[in-house]
């Protein structure tokens, strides 16, 4: 039911395929809300929806809305062909800390009203619970995510279900809720990670997808709860999450909050809408905010700017550049990247996932010395043969050190960072080919971890360093006690 | 005839006053060929172009346009009642050797059709020609800007003079170029920069306006002639440019080239149009590469983009966090990040000219620790008083330290990574008041730098220093040989 068509990084352009058709993924799905339609459904499928989302329980709990949802189904009842996702009510509970319905109600009703995809009743632990609610609660969602799945087996034209993967702030009982819920169901969303998202918790979020992400089926669609805002986005695909819905361009419409992949802005106080959209290339800040209509144009630019993030993202996984996007991405705020070395640093899992680089990777900053290429490259140097005089240089040493000549050496590697020594003949080849910089520190620590390496694995090797002035500390540093190598620097020269 | 309304970095929001009305800057005109409009002019105001620039040069060699230019003047042969400026055939010059047209001759028809902003013969040396060739050339391009300023004087309703400035790639050349051109214009545009675009280098982009700054007065406005990719608008204008035009948006269109912030796409392997103007968000790849009219929408596309760049270089600007904003778009390419460097390192005539920040900076990067609060922070170390016994801590010690008491010290500092030590007290105040993240170890070398000028400046002093774990190595490399410091880490707790 998903196939995954491209991957880049731990991100993938999929095809998910439910009774109402396909989504390609990753995919944004708006949230709809049965009793005001802030947009017409048919404006949402202009701007780029391809599947909504929307809250069965409101409409179980609205008499006139549960008797039309019924008769004519959930398509019709919203006038949308494309696949439709229903919500049970998980958010309903987060806030009044009970619904009023059984999940196996709640279920009956979606599959009656025809839902592609269904929620069963989830308990959305709240971030930073006590450990005991959060196991308990994890319990409670695995056993409705089980009944669920037997109510749906044998249907014909099944919609798919959606088992949400609980566990609070505990990136262990994420991964164990994951582990259980294997095989029982078609999306795993990961829940109740709004209220991480409202405070910029972004190091939270990156383990509980992670940890998420190792205990599901690798071939499975991941559906992050809630998290509709451009600014994490990239980085939410980039760590494996296909799937998004956005209750955010309309929320924040009505508080007057304008979306970017830059971060939130207040209307109130813009001079300029720094977007191209159609509602931002024809109004002024002032226009806007004064419009009669401002709300539903605001909640418009929202869904543009999030669904011309999503293409940004795709046409980056199919360039093989969605990790730097993210770098890029990141710098929106400093937590953001700061969840990212979090994120980078599951090395495990990234180095399983991750497809080799089809692009040069750019390097961005110190997170560049952490991406899995550069792990790989030096994983290589296990099998290289060094002989017993080795030259290894950042600069060739013709012009500074004409008493070394290539020639007298057994074997020879230019140094580069992030990636460490390499022999000459690889210079044309991935990951090593990028455009070189001088790079920041942890680069250059790196790439002398490469360099340790090679000279601890031959002891019986001479090795000569000839090294460019701002490489000579750090290496003095990293290769102290070494004593089969000699590091020229300019100072020789 | 130029206002500056809002500063932030070496950028601004200004108004530059013309005959035909008002531009604000930073603006972008878009670049006009008098013998093939492939947009509308109307079509290109709605876009957002507040003024447009069209060559003298081709409508002066083209009987019928030269005609109804002199007849008519410029505004309405372009159908454009807004600031027009008119380009002398430098870029013709450049491509062809020489023009036929003498400096007197093109002043004199820029004057006669009305235009409202005149640009000399100047002549562009290419980057990295001869010193002698360069010397030579830029003492015609000043006589000629000589000619032409003493041509306006006396003239009611004067146009403007745009005074280029030119050097090649000899920074000092472009220095003293733009000091020579010192009270003779009203624009100084950055000539010949378009080969060092078209090539990357940005390294000698930056430096050939951080010296061009250098030579002009703070407030006149400077053009870079030919810059209109939207990825590299925000570190101009951050480097003290206020004005672009770009031919881009055509010429990029009709090679099937897609311009973004992010870089440049080639239309015909996208699937997605990563943009949510009213071109992307209407059509797919497919669809914009086999329409009948590719050329017009990718040109409006391009369009689009680069306005609504400008749109968010201003709300930047407005919010006081355009440098971040720098960061993120350098990490578009490394040579631009690179360049983002070897411009900050100018630290003289940033200091001089980037006002106080507005805004909590972000740390994004090594290139963090280079900003100008950093060193203004750490210039306010000189006028503290320490006493006897001075306490800096990463965090605070009680947990850590239960035996080190804050009371038994005569000043406490608190220490971030990278400005430095500073008193509790000002732990509110800009810029330390920013989201605090663990940074790198650039962040982690400048802030010890703090406080080893504490150390140093106050010899009579014993300093205690406590200290999380990622930053002990560091700490002892940097306050190596001082004795009036002892360094409490975790092993000590």
């Amino acid at each position: 039911m998903f196939e995954i068509k491209i991957k880049d990084f731990l991100g993938r352009i999929g095809v998910l395929d439910t009774p109402h058709g396909k989504i390609e993924t990753p995919a944004l799905l708006p949230v709809i809300n049965p009793n005001r339609l802030l947009l017409p459904v048919s404006r949402m499928k202009e701007i780029g929806a391809e599947a909504l989302i929307t809250n069965a329980y409101i409409i179980y709990r609205t008499p006139h809305l549960r008797e039309r949802a019924v008769d004519v189904g959930i398509h019709r009842l919203l006038g949308f062909d494309a696949p439709v996702m229903t919500d049970s009510g998980s958010y309903q509970l987060s806030v009044y800390g009970d619904i009023e319905v059984e999940n196996e109600d709640i279920v009956q009703f979606q599959i009656e009203v025809g839902s592609d995809i269904i929620v069963p009743k989830d308990i959305p632990t709240p971030p930073f619970s006590p450990r005991d609610r959060a196991e308990k609660e994890l319990m409670t969602t695995v056993r409705n995510v089980s009944e669920a799945w037997e109510m749906l087996a044998g249907l014909s034209n099944r919609p798919l279900l959606a088992s949400p993967i609980q566990g609070s702030t505990y990136p262990d009982l994420r991964e164990k809720c994951a582990r259980m819920l294997r095989g029982m169901g078609d999306i795993f969303p990961i829940g109740a990670v709004v209220p991480l998202l409202e405070n910029y918790r972004f190091k939270q979020i990156a383990e509980i997808i992670l940890h998420s992400k190792m205990g599901t089926s690798t071939c499975t669609p991941i559906h992050l709860f809630g998290a509709g805002h451009p600014m994490i986005l990239s980085f939410a695909v980039a760590f494996g999450c296909d799937l998004f819905d956005s209750a955010a361009y309309a929320l924040f419409a009505k508080e007057n909050r304008y979306l970017s992949p830059h971060g939130t802005y207040d209307l109130s106080s813009m001079e300029y809408l720094p977007c191209a959209c159609p509602i931002c290339s024809t109004h002024t800040a002032k226009e806007l905010r004064e419009s009669d209509e401002r709300e539903r144009l605001l909640a418009e630019h929202n869904l543009h700017t999030a669904f011309s993030e999503i293409r940004l993202i795709k046409e980056s996984i199919r360039e093989g550049t969605l990790i730097e996007l993210v770098q890029q991405r990141c710098r929106a705020h400093p937590r953001l990247l700061d969840a990212l070395k979090i994120a980078l640093s599951h090395t495990d899992i990234i180095d399983e996932l991750s497809p080799q680089r089809r692009s040069s990777p750019f390097y961005s900053g110190p997170e560049s010395a952490l991406m899995p290429e550069v792990r790989r490259h030096q994983k290589r140097l296990e099998r290289l043969e060094v002989g017993k005089n080795c030259i290894i240089f950042t600069t060739h040493p013709a012009s500074t050190h004409p008493e070394l000549s290539l020639k007298d050496f057994d074997s020879v590697f230019i140094l580069r960072a992030p990636f460490g020594p390499f022999p000459p003949e690889l210079a044309e080849t991935l990951p090593v080919n990028t455009v070189h910089v001088s790079g920041d520190l942890e680069a250059k620590h790196k790439a002398l971890e490469g360099v340790v390496y090679l000279v601890k694995n031959n002891p019986d090797t001479l090795f000569t360093l000839v090294l460019d002035r701002e490489w000579l500390d750090i290496a003095k540093q990293r290769l102290n006690g070494l004593d089969n190598v000699e590091v020229w620097g300019e100072e020789n020269g």
